[in-house]
């Protein structure tokens, strides 16, 4: 009788953020690709384009122009997906919202594993500072980075969002449902809880040190999903210490290195924080949460070939095409997957 | 004071069948775009390419040879996802489950909408067949179409996919739980009652004819987003009957000549079937379901721009640019937007 090995053979895992399944057929990395090719991300942008909106001195859609910054530089969405002064619509489906724009860096031919450790704990201290400002009146605000055309990011300068809202969007609502359920039942946090066994596990880690812990998590839907934990209990961001964040730049730096060696090309990917909500909800015992960043980039087989979640991942449950141990440096190379590499 | 505008302004929609909400951003269409820009899908396919393993008389990935087939051809997926022989993994990842494909017509140049409506009668009764054969053992079967490149197509020959399996996948799972709890609390099949609201309403009709409604969703997700609709309560696809599936040939041949005129090219979508689950549930009392289509094109402003699902709705919640009522046809033409327009 055939022994069941995950590499080959298909199973379900269940993702205990968001209640729901995974679909590991991995087996399919065998089927030839004959499908769409994407464009690689463009190679030579210009250090400093005076047309590009977000360089230093630049005129922006409203008519202000940048200053002459030097490391972050912070402003309002100029086209807002949440607008801060609309009228009210009635009823429930009623919010109130800020949307901001942080550059990291004035050149734009630059990315987060590009910079100094230093120049990303300038980030860091940023995204810190954002979260408690915002978070005073807003019960979410979500940081996220888009990165590269195929992540629908287009301006190449380095930046990322923040839309902060007085509704608690769908996913932080699920994290905070699942959390919530899982301390009331196993009496611990379970992000920490699932931090402690990977660590020990050692087989799905990209990379860790003294406060941080990489992993392709158990049920990663996207190929090369990652999930990016802190070692201690942490329900925030800014209540990172010091050392903690000086830590994460480095943990940043060599997750983000791998992925550029991975397909050796700047790796696209959607990115951002969730911890415990705020507003309010900062006087509430959310000893549920634990603090963590979610990665997900869209490619699959080559800097070229991306994952497609279409057909039966919309209309039924999402399915991935090898496993997340497979992609995981710890993994022999299996089926000429190349896997996540360190080189720095 | 501002009088709030749904086409101006921001606000939350509920989306009753995911329990979940959307945000609408209308405004943001009038934002540039400066980002991806996707090639438009391939004009010069060969009505007959003998490498191409979906063509009548080529020899498959299995080196089995097509037969000379006239209208429809089913077959094993030679690079199934789901594979019926899998062993056990134990405990609750183990599942059973079987993977087709399926040939709409032996040419390759054409697609559902340019199929005489006979020939549409006859992919729709292989479907009823499907559903009947595979939902005598399987709880779920999910018939899917993915078409085009940009949604992950990598054959151009029109077919479609049925994966079947002995869970019921999260979708699925969801739309079950939904509808079961509307059903309790109003005494009526949720979907029943929305078509007769939508009918009555004519804000966001796209096509409709004695037995079928289609709508852009009031909760919408994607740009184009429709929902197709018996007006009869039908549980399962097998249950329509002769004259109902003429007449859902007749719909699906208008509707998708619209998408087609939209933005002149052959649109692309992901669309699969969502009934009553089968199996051990066709004993079952499942009179909350509504058997439905959905259809999921991924474009938003033009044949190459797309909309991106990425950074905020993979992390907080989903977003849409434009309303559900500026795309139906009843709508002015707002922000320069095409509206879906018949012509057949
Ligand atoms: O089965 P196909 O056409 O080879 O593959 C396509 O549809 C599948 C089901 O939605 C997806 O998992 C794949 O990413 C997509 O490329
Ligand atoms: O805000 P941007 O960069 O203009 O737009 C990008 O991110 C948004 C938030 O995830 C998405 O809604 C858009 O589809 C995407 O193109």
């Amino acid at each position: 009788k055939l022994r069941f090995d995950p590499r080959e053979h298909q199973h379900l895992r269940y993702n205990p953020l968001r209640d729901s399944w995974v679909l590991v057929s991995a087996h399919r990395m065998k089927r030839p690709w004959k499908g769409q090719v994407e464009k690689p991300p463009e190679e030579n942008i210009p250090r400093h384009d005076p047309n590009n909106p977000l360089c230093p001195l630049s005129t922006r859609a409203n008519g202000e122009v940048n200053p002459e910054y030097d490391s972050t530089f912070l402003f309002d969405n100029d086209f807002p997906a949440l607008q801060p002064d609309a009228p009210d619509p009635g009823k429930s489906s009623r919010f109130y919202c800020s949307n901001k724009v942080m550059c990291f860096h004035p050149w734009s031919d630059i990315t987060l594993p590009l910079m100094q450790p230093g120049e990303i704990r300038k980030v860091i201290d940023k995204w810190a500072e954002l979260i408690e400002e915002l978070g005073s009146t807003y019960p979410w605000v979500q940081i996220f980075e888009n990165r590269g055309a195929m992540m629908g990011c287009s301006n190449p300068h380095p930046h990322c969002q923040i839309w902060a809202s007085s509704f608690l969007p769908n996913e932080p609502a699920l994290a905070e449902r699942c959390q919530r359920e899982y301390l009331r039942k196993h009496g611990e946090a379970m992000l920490l809880r699932y931090a402690r066994m990977e660590a020990q596990a050692q087989e799905r880690v990209v990379v860790e040190n003294e406060h941080w812990l990489v992993v392709v998590p158990y049920w990663a839907t996207w190929p090369f999903q990652t999930l990016l934990l802190p070692r201690r209990h942490v329900l925030r961001f800014p209540d990172l210490t010091s050392q903690e964040r000086d830590s994460l730049a480095s943990i940043m730096k060599r997750l983000l290195t791998k992925y550029d060696n991975l397909f050796e090309v700047s790796f696209p990917y959607s990115m951002g924080w969730h911890g415990a909500p705020t507003g309010t909800h900062l006087e509430e015992d959310m000893n549920h949460w634990q603090l963590h960043a979610h990665y997900y980039p869209p490619l699959l087989r080559s800097a070229t070939v991306r994952k497609f979640m279409v057909g039966y991942e919309m209309l039924a449950q999402e399915q991935r095409d090898l496993t997340p141990e497979q992609v995981s440096p710890a993994a022999a190379e299996p089926l000429n997957t190349p896997i996540l590499k360190e080189n720095n």
